[in-house]
């Protein structure tokens, strides 16, 4: 199952990475998961996946208790008629705040407002801040049965695969 | 919290969830959360979701084991400066295996291939099955801050909103 995915199967998940800025992000809350959806900014070697979210959010709360999160990143529906077909991976991580202090903060604070233009408001807000995801596994659905797992390894390979 | 969202509110939520035909699946995997893509089908009045997936499928495994689980269902991402205004449900629900012999599996799956056309294949297979997801509760966000909590009841009263 860890098998070394081939060179087309890496293009594939770096596109879907590249591809989208919304995720599903899966805590735990009670002891059961919880679900919700997090816009994402991924290194550009895929070592670690940002999020900007709110103290006063379940999730973030949830990540303070426990930092074993999962990260999924699907393909855009685009209403095909087999959406198993769609691309998705699942990131498996651990999760921890960044200081606000860190040297990190300007640099990820200037992406993130390229990616997402109209968040500014977020960093006039006390209670936002940015969390850190490293990546421990990745399991990636290339399509119907089309499975790989990855470990942090792999998936940092995918980064440095050639724009498709 | 749990007072009763207004009917505007209750037509969003509505309208999110006829709306969309992918969530995102959180189940419970060696302690940790998990977050699988899934296609699901809505009953009319919101009392039940239904997935239709292979029990050789981790999330399948692990709703098997533990059957609370979370399902989000998000507005697809249009591309919009500010994502966070993007529509979300997170649905707690507990995951029950539908027997197969079930009164319930002719309709479903007429239903099921009516929505998703491709899909019948699936149905050749031994290991695929339907699965009914009966919420516990549902947390709305209509946008930027707009969070409801809403009971299993008051998710009923959703679906009965005029269409929009």
């Amino acid at each position: 199952m860890q098998r070394a995915p081939d060179a087309e199967t890496l293009a594939l998940l770096a596109h879907l990475v590249r591809g989208e800025r919304i995720g599903a992000l899966g805590t735990l809350r009670g002891g059961a998961p919880l679900v919700s959806m997090a816009p994402f900014l991924a290194e550009e070697d895929f070592s670690a996946f940002w999020l900007h979210v709110s103290r006063l959010a379940w999730h973030t709360q949830d990540m303070l208790r426990e930092p074993r999160i999962a990260f999924s990143i699907a393909q855009t529906d685009d209403r095909r008629a087999d959406p198993y077909a769609l691309a998705r991976v699942t990131i498996r991580a651990d999760a921890a705040q960044l200081p606000s202090e860190s040297a990190d903060t300007a640099r990820l604070k200037r992406a993130w407002l390229a990616r997402f233009t109209n968040a500014q408001t977020h960093f006039q807000l006390a209670d936002f801040s940015f969390w850190r995801l490293a990546p421990r596994d990745a399991r990636f659905v290339a399509g119907f049965g089309r499975i790989h797992n990855l470990n942090a390894k792999a998936l940092s390979a995918a980064a440095k695969s050639p724009a498709r």
